[in-house]
């Protein structure tokens, strides 16, 4: 699979912020380059105001990470670069080091498609501060954007109701990449097909497309436009029919469609792509039944998000298609998920040192540790998250307590159902990790949906999925905090 | 330059969307292989809800455009690709087609850095229908994001009133190149320097980078932090000093800061992360000034917009250096320009049939034409921007027409100053155009905006800048809708 720098023709070594590498350079110089320490890589809110997360970008990740090396021609250009009194930044002997360098990192992770939730380590990296510090941008990167996406396309799929989710976002996708990485997620997150054939070729993702309005401004009328159309792809025939007067557009689909049917082809449908998409497609399916096509889908598209679809629901639009284009690509209303990366513990000499960033917010104060997340499963759905610390694993009764709030706990019994949702994905560089496929991905994330009680996948003030730390992790982290704020 | 298919180590032919493919196949199996036509690429709305667009993205544009063919992997793929009826979609012989193709467009565009406005074409594309239609995907995922950026950094810049803005975003990006094409755009739009040490390669853009709270965290102490950092990289020191207690990590940095002063190098300043910016920076310039560091920067960061720029502005912060990232790179409020790419004419014999496509919208009503753009000064100002039909320029007194309100409209005396925007770029496929270096680009971003009023360039309730259809085309325009309508 091509995903990173196999897909890109150069090293993605340097895709990540300078000052991973000054740091680096400072450990380096500091005669810390065994120096080992353990980073999480978590986000602290679902996007979209929602009630749950899609873990989605870890082929992306293992991709990056297998092929990670600084080529001669990426220090070459370290060694350009100037600090504020005209020297060199980075001494040669350092860039020698960085060259020489192996990953060889342990790498744990949330298998992609998996539900998860704010405070959850979705990726947790140890070994050498200096590698784990030099890889956290192009993790963040590549995950905090495909589990955006991923989860606004299962968005989308809820409010469908279980109608396809076609993804046509390319256009206004924000890079070339942007587009390929939301046709994936999108993918992952439910939709059953996309409109980019580079996606569909790279990813052995299902690709749609029929004719645009385009086409039908190139004929004389829009009867010549769909009858041609209809010649040279009978077995592909969505008519788009607005543009120039939907209602016209439908008639004429309806003539070339009855044409077909005496060659022995079908008419797939019709699109809608502006007006008023409840009152059109309830009149179009009058027309369409009339003529004897029910079985012919009705298309949507122009500006569709969840709300919308929900919206058009409500109104009994006739739409059993959604194409999603700006909105499902770009997040749009949320463009970014806000995950981080930081330090949960720096080994000294043979022992764990745990760690902690302050905040005046506590919910930007990190949580220290190992950390490993527990989930809890009565009647097969999920009914609570332990985030505990795996050097100390909790024993006999669980409880649980909300980081952001210490007066709400939980006792969760031993004996209740539970996996450990993170997977050791590298040893010491090596991959350890058996990648699913993409159909694979995307049926756990279905799945993973089907474990979450239906107040928690509802778009206005859904319920809080609750999360926990373990006990014996919350008085650490307490007590932390007080000692770096000398009160204790 | 690696930008497109040389940044990617794949072809791009199938970066698009399928529909362009099955009309491509439609046109080939109707016989209209030569069938020729104009496309115009163009925006309806500024960005942002603001006054201005800058145009970016060409030079990707033309990096595609001179690597684009089609590769036997790309031809393999398509004839996996099958109907409703189970039957492959392509006939072998249209895949031959599609392999012996050869880019031969005429191209003209808006350069890179130009302010534009809605309704104006950016790019203009000439030749086969098929390769017209082809090329619409990417070149619309490309100018739509890069334009869209493009215009957040110059608001941000326009913010921070010349003061030097850094663009810190590849963590937040929408993926790989939604981070490098990010950067790039940022750099264009005015920012003076990225975090993102690939872009830097690639582009040839200014870098620069610190250290993290993970460098502070991974010491005892926040000054040992210090320490070490400076001993290690005394010619790139800015203290980020939030970590734990911002005053406190303040005059942390001034300790280490006189020391550093003693070796003979200079602090180049502190940086403030999280917390009351207004506040705590004017309460670390106090710090830093009796110390003796009057020169010292101090650099915000923190989710900063132009809007929270302009507050903190007002707010009298001693801020002297913006880090900005996830609401840069993203677009943030609108993470998607609305770019669309609509056929123009279309050549029947050997005379240009004009095409408009309709709405109930009238904003969303294309213009016909072969279009050009000509803009007007007085005293270096642009006064008004005028879309004329190349194939009919205006005779005598120019008027133009705001195409939205027929009522709008303007006398313009033909000596007035003006020049036209849109230039060569390819013609019949060979490159024509001497590609400015990204500083150059820059450059002309800058003096572009200096021709802008400043009631357009403000950000609430801007001046809408007058952009009319010259006259004959509007009235052109008027004929065609009311035809298309059956009104005459």
């Amino acid at each position: 699979m091509k995903l990173t720098q196999n897909l890109y023709g150069t090293s993605l070594a340097l895709l990540t912020d300078l000052y991973q590498i000054t740091m680096a350079y400072g450990y380096w110089k500091s005669g810390l380059t065994e120096k080992q320490a353990v980073f999480n890589l978590f986000f602290r809110r679902n996007p979209f105001q929602g009630g749950f997360t899609i873990a989605c970008g870890l082929e992306y990740v293992i991709d990056f990470l297998s092929n990670f090396r600084f080529t001669q021609d990426d220090i070459d250009y370290l060694a350009t670069l100037k600090g504020n009194n005209g020297a060199p930044l980075f001494e040669k002997a350092f860039l020698e080091y960085l060259k020489e360098m192996k990953f060889d990192l342990d790498i744990e992770a949330i298998p992609e498609g998996t539900v998860v939730f704010p405070q959850e380590p979705l990726v947790r990296v140890k070994g050498s501060l200096i590698q784990g510090q030099l890889i956290e941008t192009p993790l963040l990167n590549i995950i905090n954007f495909q589990s955006l996406i991923a989860t606004k396309s299962a968005r989308m799929c809820i409010a469908a109701k279980g109608e396809s989710v076609l993804e046509f976002g390319l256009r206004r996708a924000q890079g070339i990449d942007g587009g390929l990485a939301a046709s994936r997620a999108a993918y992952i997150g439910g939709c059953t097909a996309t409109s980019n054939v580079l996606a569909g070729k790279l990813f052995d993702i299902p690709v749609r497309g029929t004719h645009a309005h385009s086409w039908v401004m190139s004929f004389d009328t829009e009867l010549d436009a769909f009858k041609a159309y209809a010649k040279a792809m009978p077995n592909n025939c969505v008519f788009l029919v607005d543009t120039y007067d939907t209602i016209e557009g439908v008639k004429n689909a309806i003539k070339v469609g009855k044409w077909l049917g005496e060659q022995g082809f079908k008419m797939a449908g019709i699109r809608l792509d502006s007006g008023d998409l409840a009152y059109l497609s309830i009149q179009a399916r009058k027309l369409l039944d009339e003529a004897g096509f029910q079985d012919a889908a009705i298309v949507a598209s122009n500006d569709l998000d969840e709300h919308i679809i929900n919206s058009l629901k409500q109104q009994d639009a006739q739409i059993t298609v959604w194409g999603i284009g700006t909105k499902l690509v770009t997040g749009n209303d949320q463009p970014a998920l806000g995950g981080v990366y930081k330090i949960g513990a720096v080994k000294e000499n043979d022992h764990w040192d745990y760690k902690v960033k302050l905040s005046e917010q506590a919910i930007k104060i990190s949580n220290p540790g190992i950390l490993q997340v527990r989930r809890f499963y009565t009647d097969n759905l999920c009914m609570a998250d332990m985030i505990f610390d795996e050097e100390n694993p909790p024993q006999g009764i669980n409880t649980i307590i909300d980081p952001l709030d210490g007066t709400r706990r939980k006792n969760i019994d031993e004996s209740i159902a539970h996996k450990d949702l993170l997977q050791p994905i590298f040893k010491k560089g090596q991959l350890v990790y058996q990648i699913p496929n993409i159909h694979q991905i995307r049926e756990n994330a279905q799945k993973e949906l089907n474990t979450l009680h239906s107040s928690i996948l509802r778009f206005t003030n859904p319920h809080q999925y609750p999360v926990g730390l373990e006990k014996g992790l919350y008085d650490l982290k307490t007590h932390l905090i007080m000692k770096l704020r000398h009160l204790e």
